[in-house]
């Protein structure tokens, strides 16, 4: 697969990494083309690795773009890239995060709203799909990191693409069908962004960013 | 003990129910001392029960109070209690749900602010502990009722306090010590209250309110 993955931070780069490790072909996007993270990421990791600017590499995507800017910016970031990303799945990585009053960070949009409700909005003709905002990125493509069961939760209006989606992470990442909680539609995003607000706490109390939660229940 | 019960719900009435069989002696308070919920409640129960404004609770319970109101109403309802606290713990039970729009509700405070700040600088004078609002009543008293490990957040600026409330937690309801995880001061409310936005998914989803969730890590 032909992979664009919008972003160049550590998120970006790990994921990017993992994807070309398994062989796919993968591009990160920036802002500027001339990106130095990006340089340094793709000739590190040499061809089929490379990089581009947000339309470019959301335009390289075959199917599906993973959504891993700044949350504070996504929406700004991906502003170019409505007809490139048109008929594709999106997957949103990202987190309203802002750490302009230091630690624990706030978020820039939550309760009535939020970024993957906003993304979807702004992008009626691709498919959003809220996934892996709710653990770290070494977790992300490494969910053996954190021993035993534990949930990956996700949301998104189209049911076809939160199977795509769900496959894809099972395939490429190894992430256990029965790990996923699916909480419906893209506004539950709302509940996975505000989570964040829990999880900097937990990784505060742990000590570790390996950690999560699983759902139990009867 | 004698224990104040600040609401007259479904929250505070199990609680106050199980705490009267333990042996111990409960009030729940209401705005009006001859609220409806609460007159049938004690009825029910009869001695040690009993009921009264929310200022008589507060100055009934010996070291503890719950405040199980509302939470979008909460403040207005402890209003008059500042000097029946004084010196006293306050376990903040209530979570600050806007239902006006339906369901999934909103919060009427979040991400800059939470209930369980609100409630501390009003009453400085007052031990808060924010515990217990993650769960369902009936999984507050009766953690088994949930197979398996289970997490229960607890978050307050004294950790005096804190600790006394693990230990009546364990002792009345049995929750084991392990469960516990302590997220902090009180800031933290803003983490476990906005979690609720998740939890009404979850409670959704696995169709069951006896759900909540475990924190895994290495």
């Amino acid at each position: 697969m032909r992979i664009g993955i919008l972003g160049s931070g550590g998120v970006a780069q790990t994921l990017g990494s993992a994807l070309i490790t398994l062989g796919h072909e993968v591009r990160l996007g920036a802002r500027d083309a001339s990106n130095e993270r990006v340089r340094a990421w793709a000739e590190r990791e040499a061809e089929p690795a490379g990089g581009g600017t947000f339309v470019d590499v959301a335009a390289f995507a075959d199917q599906v773009a993973l959504n891993c800017t700044a949350g504070a910016h996504s929406l700004e970031a991906l502003e170019g890239c409505r007809e490139a990303l048109q008929g594709k799945i999106l997957v949103d990585v990202a987190n309203p995060l802002d750490f302009s009053q230091g630690m624990p960070p706030l978020l820039t949009v939550t309760n009535t709203d939020s970024l993957g409700e906003r993304i979807q909005r702004g992008f009626p003709d691709t498919r959003v799909v809220k996934a892996l905002n709710t653990v770290n990125h070494e977790v992300m493509v490494d969910p053996g990191r954190i021993p035993g069961a534990h949930t990956l939760f996700l949301c998104g209006d189209d049911a076809e693409a939160k199977a795509r989606v769900r496959g894809w992470l099972g395939e490429w990442f190894g992430w256990p069908d029965t790990a996923f909680v699916d909480l419906g539609g893209i506004r539950a995003a709302r509940a996975t962004e505000a989570y964040l607000l829990l999880w900097v706490h937990l990784m505060q109390v742990t000590g570790t960013s390996d950690v999560s939660v699983r759902v139990v229940h009867p």
